[in-house]
């Protein structure tokens, strides 16, 4: 590390990041941060990578892209209904002035959820891009995972879905003061419904990141189980069918991504608060995602950005 | 995360780095991988960037490249003294070939210190690069920190310096079988010294990334202590000096950088092994590092690569 990277790091990441938790005995400054995990309790871990002119486009403010990359990985604790408790943040820079608006969305993020940021790097790239890693903690065993589903399980979703593709299409089409553009710009992590939804003991989880066909198809293949959805529960349909026409915000549910809710399944034991979620469906013996609308199978084909297609 | 991107992580990462340790319950395959730290332990984690055409030259292979971005962060365990249990990979790639290539380096890495991926992401990137996020496991309060050397202590050097610098030398100047290539092409993360250091009772150590006049400065400032070194004592100072030139070697040890020794201190109470390590110098009262060849004070200046200079 350069004396230039240190007074970057001072200056910009320090102490920027939400309060301490127990969990962290030292923080940024020496090789590694060190942490005293609590007995009893278990740790989960996400890391994720967010590169410029593919994760966002290059005309898109980079205070914004590193909020959203900060609260994206946050979303994966959400999904495992994990209180988080750390966060590291390598920061990819093309200039300085990168580094500091990056720097601004990483403090941004973390102090509207109050998660510190114990450490990361910071050095120069020809691409601006963040990789960030998250932890958080839930009592042992409790972590909702995706394979946990039963065939005889109802599926629920918190959250809405289709948002983000419609301020994305704003975007695309230069409506900079659309009323869809906040849904692109920030991402709000569902990290107090994940762990409302744990407590309440259920089991089976995935946040929606690639849209709900993708994602409920990969809830389905880890549980083996299938899985039926009504498209036309999900929230807002009339209201959004309306709106921003039928065929266009049914593309967005389904394919859409980066909506950040959480797909779950719960057994009709689980009485879910309707303020939280809305059932969408049931699970069942068999494999698949088959898809309803207004009670008639659609056929719809998987669509999803191909990284290296 | 797109099916390709699954097929990706399946196929190139998944059960490719070293076993399972019992720190993971759940590695690869959901939102985040779950954990179960052991009582009476604390948790070390460092994550760090390595970046093409910054951290490697492009015409170096991506393999190697990989290997070194892993290497690098278990020497930041090292330096704390830890047990390596647990590594994260976010690879950024420009085509599938890039992602195959560090894909391999990372599993070569891993197995070599038997260390388990369990996660990451992979995407594509205008560039190719590595962000490596790895955790350890060390008794309670035991964890070795650079902000802890006392001015009644020794100064020990385990491993050897100036050797990555010199096959950097002959890289550039292509002789790409040169007798010190493997010293560049290679990193030797020093995991069992660094347990057996912090076992024996030190409290103080760094891992030479910088170049023994950095990273000494950043002990001596953390641990508000000054330091002397008799950088004749550096291992292999007079065959070096004789095989490569004595400036020339003075300025690889000084200056040089990523040869990833430990500089730790210890009090003379703590009877360090020949075998392990060096004495090269003492604390002090004081402030910075005084540089000592054959008893003469020189005069340096510190330098170092500016990330954003």
């Amino acid at each position: 590390m350069s004396e230039n990277e240190f007074s970057i790091i001072n200056n910009y990441f320090k102490g920027k990041g939400g309060h301490s938790s127990t969990f962290t005995r030292f923080a940024i400054g020496d090789d590694a941060s060190i942490h005293c995990p609590r007995t009893g309790m278990d740790l989960v871990v996400s890391s994720d990578t967010s590169v410029e002119n593919v994760h966002w486009p290059d005309d898109f403010s980079r205070v914004k892209a590193a909020d959203r990359a900060i609260c994206s990985a946050l979303s994966d604790l959400a999904a495992m209904g994990a209180n988080p408790v750390a966060v590291w943040a390598n920061v990819m820079a093309r200039d300085e002035k990168s580094v500091k608006k990056m720097a601004k969305g990483v403090s941004n993020a973390l102090r509207r959820y109050n998660v510190e940021l114990v450490g990361g790097d910071t050095c120069r790239s020809a691409v601006n891009a963040l990789a960030v890693t998250v932890a958080g903690e839930l009592p042992e065993g409790s972590a909702m995972r995706r394979d946990l589903a039963k065939s005889t399980d109802n599926v629920w979703l918190a959250g809405r879905l289709g948002f983000h593709a419609l301020g994305l299409q704003q975007w695309m089409r230069y409506q900079r003061d659309g009323e869809y553009i906040h849904c692109m710009e920030e991402i709000t992590p569902l990290l107090s419904a994940g762990m409302h939804l744990r407590e309440m003991g259920v089991k089976c989880c995935i946040d929606v990141s690639d849209g709900l066909l993708q994602d409920a198809g990969h809830l389905a293949v880890a549980s083996r189980i299938g899985i039926d959805i009504e498209v036309t529960h999900v929230p807002n349909w009339l209201h959004m069918c309306r709106s921003v026409g039928a065929e266009n915000f049914f593309d967005a549910v389904l394919h859409g991504g980066e909506d950040y809710a959480l797909l779950f399944t719960a057994p009709a034991e689980i009485k879910i608060p309707n303020a939280l979620a809305v059932q969408i469906g049931c699970c069942r013996v068999g494999e698949g995602v088959n898809l309803y609308r207004n009670g008639k199978l659609c056929e719809v084909e998987s669509k999803g950005f191909l990284h290296f297609g």
